[in-house]
Parts: structure tokens; sequence; C-alpha cells
């Protein structure tokens, strides 16, 4: 068997302690599908004496992170220290810089530099690895990148998020609303403290972006990708949705047709209740790339948590120790095409439109004349009864017929300021 | 760029011309993703004179498929002829033997001669690869072999054999029976003239024992595959299947906890209704690898035709290409372990029993006494009622309590050759 493969773990939270275990308990199997063994010879963590229930005792300990890089007993980096710019940046340029194998499972970073990143990596002929960045344990950037390598793609969607997943599913489950779910899931460990990232669709954009860039071979554009998050959906929004058919999941959906434009989303859509993603619950991932010769391909797993995390970034290693080093995005990045963004006017699809209004005369009226005069077709309208007693504002949603996205926009500037409404109209696409 | 990676492919039939189109069509992209361009030198089937629909005026034509191993300008031959033996298996070892490249989509000769073929492999450093033998288009040897790679890997089960599927959904969506909508899927190209290969589970088998051999690390062992087809399955017992919250499916199952015994079996069973395979329609395939890290992990796509087939050989070329060779099981042959079958008589699960009965008093006694002495336990029961004039045989469906198989294997011998049954019942398990 070859000579062992050397790696320094910068960061060791959950994810990073997950690695040790994952080398310690599977280190045979491992050995012998990567064709050599795999050994730590240093770390570096914000705190040397904290307890992570992994013995240190055996590797080199570095308080500046930057310096496993120069390390003559190293052969790869592996950052799991997250955030997009900071020591991780420093790192993975120090890694690269030095002719490093690099392996990450920032998905921020690589979402804001990757091309840089991976330009450098060339440059040194270094490989770099990030399965771990999207989805977790699920190898989607293999199965993208290598496994449908022979593929023309110009779609891919998917589950990108687990706190928004697990809180939707919940909602829908139990029928309590947002505040109620996110509450919960703080305190069980499945939302951050601060958890705009996560429900304001940052995270799952970052993810997009990158699958994007590797399944089309464009230039990755994290900034272009549109994102609207979950925290206004109601528990009346899941029921409506539920009498309509469908399920509300947030989706990360980008396209992009040969030589055309790029579009990418991040947004809560309408799924058919018959669709594959719709049965995906809790906190699982979900990523779907159509093909023009395979077809959709679909891959589901758990999308975070420290053994599948831990998983994708032994199996990079693996790869780098085997010699299986493409391309960060599967193409020299020189090679990566330049698109124009596409106008989300003109996509064609079904909303379903909710308000909130007041209960009187004249209201649906208001509603239903700017829809009209906009060009927009309504195919179904759903209205909330409220106790009898009650004289609030009441819900309205309605299913438009397929149509340009712009004409609905036109219909909600119409509507921007109506004393009609309680609050802004939410949109919501329907997956096609 | 690198100099070309020159291939010959054996055999010209659908998938082999959908792999002429699929390197004609996205060549650019390939050439991008291999590093290098992919060029086809030579090619052989029966038949030089019919039309194709592809041109292959610029290819050498060899009427002796073997002679394609021979050539100075081929790199990688490619076999899409099939069979588990002859021609097929003869190329194979010319074309390891001669030290090329060697990319097969024959599930039948891998799982027979897998174990031959890949110490030959490793003998002469030859790359081999067989995507597109488990599962057509989907990633899934890419998948477990090295996206997984970090994980031991207890449990793979899926949904292997598209024919099948697509029978019973077909009966699931129509209520028809098996003939009858066999019959139809001959006639629609979803089934061969003699589907026999398909409808008791040999393909599916093929497809389990390579996957077993790679997930699990152990020898490949094809004849250790317990199988049962469909074709007993009737219109009555989909329904039945439903009424308990279950739909029945063709699963391909196999389990091999670290260091115990393997067991491999193909058999329709009933999976619940909230399963992912539940879901899963037509002839698309699905497949579950369960890693101790990665946690449950679905692939899920087109299991058959020509685009998806080709775009997993292409995969594979690329693969080559870049130089991504791992052993075919992606660990040396040498280093698979030997396993003992499983008893099947220990397995612990529920099962759904049929009977179909005289319609006459004491029958219903003479069953259930036969599964109390067998120590079966039941947990429900449904009588199919018939028409008032019909005196003919009924079904009774059963569901038991979880518990071992032999103890249903022994209430069934205790039933054999009763008088009260009009057929052998049928034993059909639950999904756990």
């Amino acid at each position: 068997m070859a000579e062992q493969l050397r790696i320094a773990l910068a960061g060791l939270g959950t994810v990073g302690a997950g690695v040790i275990r994952l080398l310690e308990e599977n280190g045979d199997t491992i050995a012998q599908r990567a064709g050599r063994p795999i050994a730590i010879s240093a770390v570096s963590a914000r705190d040397r004496t904290k307890d992570r229930g992994v013995d240190l005792s055996g590797y080199a300990w570095e308080d500046d992170m930057t310096r496993l890089a120069a390390r003559d007993d190293v052969d790869v980096v592996v950052e799991l220290v997250g955030g997009s710019d900071g020591p991780a940046l420093a790192l993975a340029r120090e890694a690269l810089g030095h002719g490093k194998g690099f392996v990450t499972a920032n998905k921020a970073m690589v979402a804001h530099h990757g091309l840089e990143l991976a330009e450098l990596a060339e440059q040194e002929d270094a490989p770099m690895r990030y399965e771990a960045a999207v989805a977790g344990g699920i190898p989607a950037i293999k199965g993208i990148g290598e496994g449908a390598a022979a593929n023309r793609i110009a779609r891919i969607y998917g589950i990108l998020n687990g706190t928004c997943n697990y809180i939707l599913s919940e909602m829908e489950s139990s029928g309590r609303d947002f505040g109620d779910v996110l509450s919960e899931a703080q305190v069980l460990g499945y939302a951050e403290a601060d958890p705009t990232f996560d429900i304001e669709g940052v995270d799952a954009a970052h993810k997009l972006a990158i699958l994007a860039a590797l399944g089309f071979g464009t230039r990755l554009d994290f900034a272009d990708v549109e994102m609207i998050g979950i925290s206004r959906i109601r528990a009346a929004d899941i029921a409506q949705a539920r009498a309509l058919g469908y399920v509300i999941r947030l989706i990360g959906l980008a396209d992009c047709e040969d030589g055309g434009r790029l579009f990418q989303r991040v947004a809560p859509y309408l799924v058919p209740a018959s669709h594959p993603l719709a049965g995906v619950s809790g906190a699982t991932n979900a990523v779907v790339a159509e093909g023009n010769f395979a077809g959709r391909l679909l891959f589901e797993g758990a999308g975070a948590g420290d053994g599948p995390t831990a998983s994708a970034v032994v199996a990079d290693i693996i790869d780098i120790a085997r010699g299986n080093t493409p391309p960060p995005f599967a193409v020299p990045v020189s090679a990566l095409r330049h698109t124009e963004s596409a106008d989300p006017a003109n996509r064609r699809n079904r909303a379903y439109l909710r308000f909130v209004v007041a209960d009187r005369p004249g209201v649906l009226a208001e509603i239903t004349a700017a829809m009209r005069d906009a060009g927009v077709s309504i195919e179904s309208m759903i209205q909330e009864g409220h106790p009898e007693d009650d004289e609030g504002p009441v819900l309205v949603g309605m299913v438009t017929h397929e149509g340009r996205e712009g004409t609905v926009t036109k219909a909600m500037d119409l509507l921007e300021g109506s004393p009609s409404l309680a609050e802004a109209p939410l949109v919501m696409r329907l997956l096609g």
C-alpha cells in the first residue's frame, strides 16, 4: 500500500470532531478505498482545552490555523471553520498557495470566493474539493460534476436547507405557526440562535450558486441569486396549499438553457403532492438535476449533522488520496461561461397569491380588478372563513393560470398601498 | 489539452447508438470535463449494413469484436453487447488482457464474472468501470463506491428493475391484472418478448449482487441471491396492500452487518406509502444505501433507456480519461471479505400472506390453526367479498406481527397440500 496521506484539520466543532471519529471508526475501510491510510498530522481550533469527546493528543496543535498550510507533514488541509471570509479564506489561500490539497465544508466561502480559489488550485496544481458544502452527506457535487458529467444540464433544483424544511414540515404536520415552530427548532438545535441565514434563504442560495456553476458550466454568481425566505408563511398558507394538492417547500432553483441566460432563485414554492420533493420531510435535503441524456436525477439524504457532513469531507479526502482530482467546478475556470441574468418577469408559471384583507364589501373587486388590469388570469380562489363575531382581517388565497411573472408583479404594484390590504401580499410560485 | 482518449464500441443497439449520439451532441462539454477529447476509433456489431440513425463512416469496422481489443488506436473498449458469457466475456478478457480500459453496461456479465474481470484489471493495471450495469442513468455505483466511500454500509436496497416497477405501478393505477399489463408493456417496449429475466427478478438480482459487493466489501456472490418474481401478484393483492397503507414494489435488498453474514433477496415487498420508494413509479429506479456516518442516501432516476444508459457509459469514459480509476469493487479483490450466507429463517419482519381458499366453513380455522402451531401471530386479516351467486374460491389476506421468517415458512409447510387451498399461498414481506 502506498504511503499515507497526511491531513490537517482546522476547526474542531461537531463536524471536526465527527471527522476524527469517522477516521478512527472506519479507518480500515477508508484506507482500503483510498488505497492508503489517512493520517491526521495536526489540528487547530480556537480553544485548545475544550473537551470535544475525541483524543487530540496524537496530533500536533497549531494556535494559528494558517500555519497548518505551511507544515511539511501535511498533504491536505481540511477547513471546517466556516465564514465566507476571515480565517477560513486566509487558510484556503495559504493551503492552495503552498500546493496542498484543500477540502472544505464552507458553502459561504465557496459561494463568494469559489472562482478565485479554483483558479489558485489550478495554478498550483493543488486539488480542491467541497462535497460537504452542499447538501451535507449527499454526494451531490460528485453526482452532478462526475456522475452526470456527460450531460448538458439545463435545470437544477432542490431542498437545500434542512432548517427551513424542518420548520415547514413541522408546520405542515402540526398546524402550528412559523414563530412557534422556529422557537422549538432553536431549542432542539435544528435552528441557530440567529436563524436569519437559514430562514431568509441565504444558506440555500450559497448552495444553489455552487450547484449552478458546477452543473451549467457557468461562472459562479452568488450575487445573482434572488432570495425569498419562509418567515412570512402562515399555517393558513400551508392549509390552503394542502387543499389545492400542494405542500410548501423552500426550493432553490436554477436554470440555464445552453447559451441562454442564468436564472437562480431561492423561494418557497408550492410543490405538487405527487412530486418526489413533496415527500422530503424534516432536515432531509434533496437535489434534482435534469440532464439532456440522463433525464431527471435525484439525490436525497441528510442535509446536515456531524456524521453526514464528516462522511462527505472524508469522501473528498479519499478522492484526493486516490488522485481523483477534477477541477473544482468540473471544468477549468477559464472555460466557465459568462452568462447574463435572466429577467424573471419573462418566466412563465402559476402562482399562489395570499392577501390579508379587510372583511368589507369591495375588497375582492379591487383585487380582481388589479389582476385584470395587469393581465393576470385567476384559476381558483379560497377565502378563509373566520368566527362570526370576529371582524378582523381575513385571508384570501388565489391560484393563477400560467402566465408571465411580470404580470403578477404588475398586479402587486397596482395594489401597493391599498387600504384594503392589511399587509403586503405573499406571492409563491408553483413548482412546474 | 491532453491528447484524445480513443475508444472502441462493441454493440450498436439502441445504447451503442445512444453513446455515439451523446458523444456527438455533447462533445464539447465532455471534452472539457474529461480534460481531453473522446474519439471513437472503431466499432463492431453483428450487422454492418443496418441503419442505426448514426453515421459510422468515420470509424473503423471490425467484424470480429474481439479484434477491437488488439487495436493500437484504441485506449478503452466499451462493451454493449450483453449476455453473461460468450462474445461479451471474451471481449472483456481480451480488452483487459491487452491492458485497455474496459467499460461495460452488462449486469449479467459483471454479476457472474465480475471478480475474475476485476482481478484481471488489477493485474494488468487496466481501468474497468460498469456504472451503466446498475440502475441505468443513476450514478449509484459512483455514489456508493466513491460518494459513500468513508462509510461502513450495512444495508442496500432499492427498485432495480424498471420493467417490474412499470408493471406494478400500472397495476396499481389501473386496477388491472398482471398478465394484462405485461402484454401491454411488451407492446410498448417496456418488457421483452421473453420477460422472464425481468419478472422473475433475475435482472434485479444481478444488480443487487453487484451493489452488495461494492457497498459491503464482500465477495460478489450472485448465486446467493434469493429470487422471487412478481408474476403471481394479483390486482387484489395490490388493493389489499393499499387498504393497509402499502404499495407493492419489487425490491432488491441486501444486508451485511460488519463481520456478519450476507443476506441478498429480490422479492416483492409491501412498502409503506410514506416511504420514498413508494412514490417511485413507472420505469424509474431508486437505490438506497445506509452508511454508518452518512445515514440513508437515496439515488433516483431513469433505470433504463438509451439516453440514461449512454449517460452512465460516457461518465465512466470521462472518469477513465481523467484518471479516476478506483478498483472495480472500490477495494482490491483480495480485500473483499468472504462471508457466509445468512439464514433467512432467522430474519425478523412482518409478512403479508395471501390465500386463495374454498369458500366453505372450517377453512379459516385450518389456516389460523397452522399459524398458531407454527408460532405466527396474526395482526390483521382481510377477506375479499365476492358476488352472491359466485361460489368459487375467495382471497384471504393476512398481515402478521413481526416474527422470525422461519415461523411463516413452517406455517406454509403445515398447509402444503391442504384441499382448502386452491393454490399455494403467496408470501410477501413488509419493508421495515
